[in-house]
C-alpha cells in the first residue's frame, strides 16, 4: 500500500514553511520554506512609532502557493509519490495577526485605497502600537467582567486582538469603518485553501479566540457587546460582525477548493484542519500529552501543556493562557512562558561585550567548566520584564555577587541559570495548581543546539530533559491536525493522540540530572526566590542580607 | 633674599618619590621617581600564597639615596638654587608595612641568614596573609577590649600591623623570634635620615600606631599587655620592645645625620619630621582644613578630614579610622574611602568587556551624553567589598534595571554613579557624627582627567568639587611637615596651617553641581540606599518592590 502524507503549514514571522510527512512514520519527506518579500524580512515598519509591526497578506499568499508547490516538486523525487497520496492541510500561523477585511472576507490591503495604509495590513504579532489600549481593556475588565482576567493571568495584553482593533480605531478610523471583520491569520489561511473566506462562514480556531480574544464558553464565546460597548461603542457594534463559536483543530476547516489546488498542485477535495497558533501545534508536534511538558526555548521560551479537563486546572495564577481544545481537543491547553531566554544572552554577548556567534561559543565552552555555584553570581531573567508568574512587563533585570575578578563566562553563565530558575518557578505554580510535570521534552534553537545549556536546565529543574526529533515541530504538528481531518478511514486519524503516537518522537540524546549539581542549584534557587518575590511581587519582601554572604559560602564550597 | 626648599619623599608601592618644593610659594622645582628594582614593580610574592605582598628594605634605601641625589641634580638647573637652602624634610610612606628589626633597628633582612626569607622582608600594606590572625583579634577585642574596635569601624583588618606580626609568629617563629622589634616604614626611614634606628630611641608617627595599631592616648598608648598575650603570650612579651607613645608629623624626628648627607648631597644638619602614611599627608598636601573633605580618588578611594576635638566627634560608626593628630595636629584625623572606584570601571571594561584605555575613552564619551536617570540602572559598588560605612568585606556588587537595550555606556555610568552614591553615603555618616563637608577638593588619577566622572559626582553629592593644584600631594604633604620641623626661623613655618596657606592650592577648573540633575540623583540615591541598607544591613530590609518601577518613571522622565 503506498504511503500516505499530511501537508503542515507554517506561517512564521519571516517565512512560510510547507512541510510533508508521512503519516504513518512521522518521516519529513520534504520540507520549503518561503521567505517574505516585503519590508524587512517580511515586516513592515513605521519609522515614526517603534512600536508598529505589520505585514502584507500578499507575503502570505505567494508564500503558501510557492512553499506548497516547491515542496511538493521536492516529494517527487520519493519513490512512488504523488500528490494525490496527500490526505490532510493543517495550518499554524503566528498570533495574535489579525488582518482588517472587507464583507467577503478579503484584506482590505488588497484594495487599492488601502494598499500603502499600513493599518489596513496585517497586524503582526508583536505589534505593540495598542499599549494604552491594552491597558484600558484591563481596567475595564476588572471593574466590569473580572472574570476575563482570570484566565489570562490578570493583564489583557497589547500583543492582542481587541487592543489591536481598538488601536485601529482610534487611529485610523477610515480603516475600521472599511472594515466588514478582523480575521486572525490562523482562520484566513484555512478559508483560502477551503475557497471561502466569507467571515461569517470561517471556522475560528479556538486556540487564537481564547488565548487573544477572551473567549471562552463560560461566558457565552466572546466578550458580550455591553463589554465591548465600553471600549468604545463601534466595538459594541463590530461584535456581530466576528463570531460566535470557535474550534479546536481535530475539525476541519473545510475541503481544498478547485483554486486552492490550481495554485499549489494538490488535488482538490483534501480535508483542512481548522488553524491555530505556531506553538500551540508545536508542542502538538514535540508530542505533547497530560503530565509532559513541552518547552519550545529560543530568544524567549514558550511552554505548553496540557490538562485533564476534570484536574480542574482552568484558572492558574500568573499563567497567562489556559483555554479548552487549544492544543489537544478535550483538554485544557496550558501556555506559559519567559519573555527572554537566548534574547539574555544575546543582549550580553551583543550589547556588552560587543561580540558575535563566535563569543557566544567561547562563553559556552568557558561556562562549561564551571561548577554550580562557583561564579557567586546570581541574576533575575527580567530584561525583558516577566511573562509568567508575574505577568508584568515592567520588570527589569539584575545581577548581584560579582567582584573585582568576575568574568564575562561567569556572568554568561548565571543568566542561563536564571533563566533556568525562571522555567522552575513556572513549573512549580503549574504544579501547586495541579499540573504536575512527569517529563520535559525541548524544542527550538536552543534545545537542539546547547548542550551546556540544556545540562544546566536539567540541573535546574531536577527533571531528564528529552529532545524532539522533529526540528520543525510547528510545521509537523499541523500535518498531525491535517492527518486527522483527514480522519482513520482515508489513512489518517480519528485522535489527535493516536496521530501524535506514529508521528512524533525524541531523538536518543537526553539530558539526566547531576543530583549534586542539583542540590547546589535547589540552594541557589532559594536565593533566586527571595529575590524573585521580593523585587516582583508586591507587599512581599524577604530579608536579602544574607543572599550575598551566602553566595560567598557556596563558592568557597564549589572551590574547594 | 635666596628661597628656602623643603624636601618631600613619599614612598609609595611601586617607587619612591623625592620632591623639592618651594616653601614660599610651593612651587614643586624639582622631582625624581626611582622605581623599586626587586620583585614584581618592588613587590616580592610567594606564587603559593596569593596574600602574600612583600617588599625588601634594600629598595627603600636605594629608592631614598638615589631619589634624593637625582632631584638635587635637578634643582640644579633653577636659579640660584643650593642644597643648603633644603631646610627641612618629611616622609610619608605605604602602610600599614611593618619591617621586623635586629636590636639595632637593622631589618632581619639585611643579615645572610634572612635575606632570601620573605617573612624577614618589609610586609606591605596589601599583604592579606594574615586574615585568620585579623578575624581572631576582633573576636578578641569585641570580647575583651571593645573599645578597641570603637576607633576601627568595628573590625581589625588583615593589612593592619598586628595581623602580620602576629601571622609572622604563626608560621615563621625563626623570625618573629630574632626580631627585636617591628618598625613601620614611615617610622624606620626618618630614624634612617637621622642616623638613629634603634626601636627605642625611633620616634614613632600617630598616623600609623593609630590608624593600624590600636594605638590611643585614651587607654594607655597600644594595646595592653594582658590583651595582647590573649592572643599569643608571645605577642604579649612584644609589646615592651615596641613603642610607650606616637607623635604628629609636626614634631622633628631629629636632624639628618652625616651618613644620610653623603649619600644624598644634602647638609647635615636638616630637620627630619616625623613620618605618616601617604594618603594622610596627601591630604594635608592637597589643603585639608576643619570642614574640607579631601577626596583620592583613583582605583580605590580615600577620604580624609580633619575635626577640632571638641566637636567629641571621636567616633563615627562604619568609619574606620579617627585618630588624634595623624592628619593635623590637635585634630582628630578621620580616614573613610571606598574599596573600588576606578577599579570597578577597570572590572568592567577589561573582564566583561574586553576592552581597554580605548575602550575607556569610548564609554566614556557615549556615557557623557546620557542624563541622570535615563538608563533605568541602578548599582551597588561594592565589587570588592565596602569598607566606609559597612565595613564589610564580604558584600558583593549588584546591578539592576537591565533591560535587552541596555548598552556597556549605560552600564558604564551606573557604575560610576554608585561609587558616587557610595561617595554620598560617607559624607551623609560624617555630617550626622558632626562632621560636615563644606568643601571638597579632589585629587589622584581620576579627579585630574575625568570630566564626566567628576561632574557625576559634583551632581550626586550636591557639592562643588575643587581638584587639588599639585598633582603629588603626597609628597607635597610630607614636604609641609619638612617646613614645619624646620620652623619659621629657619625660614619655614611654626604650624601646618601656615604651611598649608602658603604651599597648596587649587586648579582654576572645579565642578559645580547642575541643580537639575542633583535633583535627579537625589532620588536615585533614595533607590541606592534601599537596595544599600537592605543588601547591606543585617536585620534591615527596605520593600524592594517599588525600586524597578520608580527606575522606569525616572528613565521615561529622563527621555521625555
Amino acid at each position: 500500500m503506498a504511503s500516505k502524507y499530511a501537508l503542515g503549514l507554517d506561517f512564521g514571522t519571516n517565512s512560510v514553511r510547507a512541510l510533508i510527512v508521512d503519516v504513518r512514520t512521522g518521516e519529513e519527506v520534504a520540507t520549503y520554506v518561503h521567505d517574505y518579500q516585503r519590508g524587512d524580512q517580511g515586516i513592515l515598519t513605521d519609522p515614526g512609532n517603534p512600536h508598529v509591526a505589520r505585514q502584507s497578506p500578499h507575503d502570505y499568499l505567494e508564500g503558501l502557493a510557492e512553499s506548497v508547490t516547491a515542496a511538493l516538486t521536492a516529494a517527487a523525487n520519493i519513490e512512488g509519490f504523488r500528490p494525490e497520496d496527500v490526505i490532510g492541510i493543517g495550518v499554524d500561523t503566528t498570533g495574535s495577526t489579525p488582518i482588517p477585511v472587507d464583507a467577503q472576507g478579503t484584506p482590505l490591503a488588497f484594495q487599492p485605497e488601502f494598499e500603502d495604509n499600513l493599518n489596513a495590513q496585517a497586524w503582526l504579532w508583536k505589534d505593540h502600537s495598542g499599549l494604552a489600549e491594552a491597558e484600558k481593556i484591563t481596567d475595564l475588565a476588572a471593574e466590569h467582567r473580572p472574570q476575563y482576567l482570570s484566565k489570562i493571568g490578570g493583564t489583557y495584553s497589547s500583543e492582542w486582538f481587541f487592543s489591536k482593533v481598538w488601536h485601529c480605531l482610534n487611529v485610523d478610523p477610515r480603516v475600521f469603518e472599511a472594515a466588514s471583520s478582523w480575521v486572525e491569520l490562523c482562520d484566513y489561511i484555512p478559508g483560502v485553501l477551503v475557497g471561502d473566506t466569507k467571515p461569517e462562514h470561517l471556522k475560528r480556531g479556538v486556540c487564537a479566540a481564547g488565548h487573544k480574544a477572551l473567549y471562552c464558553e463560560e461566558w457565552g464565546g466572546l466578550p458580550d457587546e455591553e463589554f465591548l460597548s465600553l471600549l468604545d461603542p463601534q466595538l459594541g457594534k463590530l461584535r456581530a460582525r466576528l463570531y460566535e463559536k470557535a474550534y479546536p483543530s481535530s475539525e476541519q476547516a473545510g475541503l481544498l477548493c478547485q483554486e486552492g489546488a490550481d495554485k499549489t498542485g494538490l488535488p482538490a477535495g483534501i480535508p483542512v484542519a481548522v488553524g491555530a497558533f505556531d506553538a500551540h501545534h508545536g508542542a502538538v508536534g514535540a508530542g505533547v500529552t497530560v503530565g509532559t511538558l513541552i518547552k519550545i526555548i529560543g530568544t524567549s521560551s514558550c511552554d505548553i501543556t496540557v490538562a485533564q479537563k476534570e484536574t480542574g486546572a482552568s484558572e492558574v495564577p500568573g499563567v497567562c493562557g489556559i483555554v479548552e481544545g487549544s492544543v489537544l481537543p478535550d483538554c485544557y491547553g496550558i501556555e506559559a512562558g519567559q519573555s527572554a531566554v537566548g534574547d539574555i544572552l544575546n543582549w550580553f554577548v551583543t550589547y556588552v561585550c560587543g561580540g558575535d556567534a563566535q563569543l557566544h561559543e567561547e562563553l559556552t565552552a568557558k561556562a562549561a567548566t564551571l561548577r554550580p555555584g562557583q561564579s557567586g553570581l546570581l541574576a533575575l531573567d527580567w530584561n525583558n520584564g516577566n511573562r509568567t508568574v508575574l505577568v508584568d512587563a515592567r520588570l527589569t533585570g539584575l545581577l548581584l555577587g560579582q567582584t573585582l575578578h568576575t568574568t564575562r563566562a561567569e556572568i554568561y553563565r548565571a543568566l542561563i541559570e536564571a533563566t533556568a530558575f525562571g522555567a522552575l518557578t513556572i513549573q512549580n505554580r503549574l504544579q501547586e495548581y495541579g499540573v504536575p510535570t512527569e517529563r520535559i521534552i525541548a524544542c527550538g534553537g536552543i534545545a537542539e543546539k546547547n548542550t551546556m545549556f540544556m545540562q544546566i536546565y536539567a540541573d535546574v529543574l531536577g527533571t531528564t530533559i528529552e529532545v524532539s526529533r522533529s526540528s520543525q515541530t510547528c510545521a509537523l504538528g499541523a500535518a498531525i491536525f491535517g492527518a486527522v481531518a483527514a480522519g482513520k478511514a482515508a489513512g489518517g486519524y480519528d485522535t489527535v493522540e493516536e496521530a501524535q503516537a506514529a508521528m512524533t518522537g525524541v531523538k536518543g540524546l537526553r539530558y539526566v540530572p547531576d543530583q549534586e549539581a542539583h542540590a547546589v542549584y535547589h540552594r541557589l534557587y532559594l536565593l533566586y526566590k527571595q529575590l524573585h518575590d521580593s523585587f516582583g511581587v508586591q507587599g512581599h519582601q524577604e530579608e536579602l542580607y544574607g543572599v550575598m554572604k551566602t553566595l560567598l559560602d557556596l563558592k568557597a564550597e564549589a572551590s574547594s
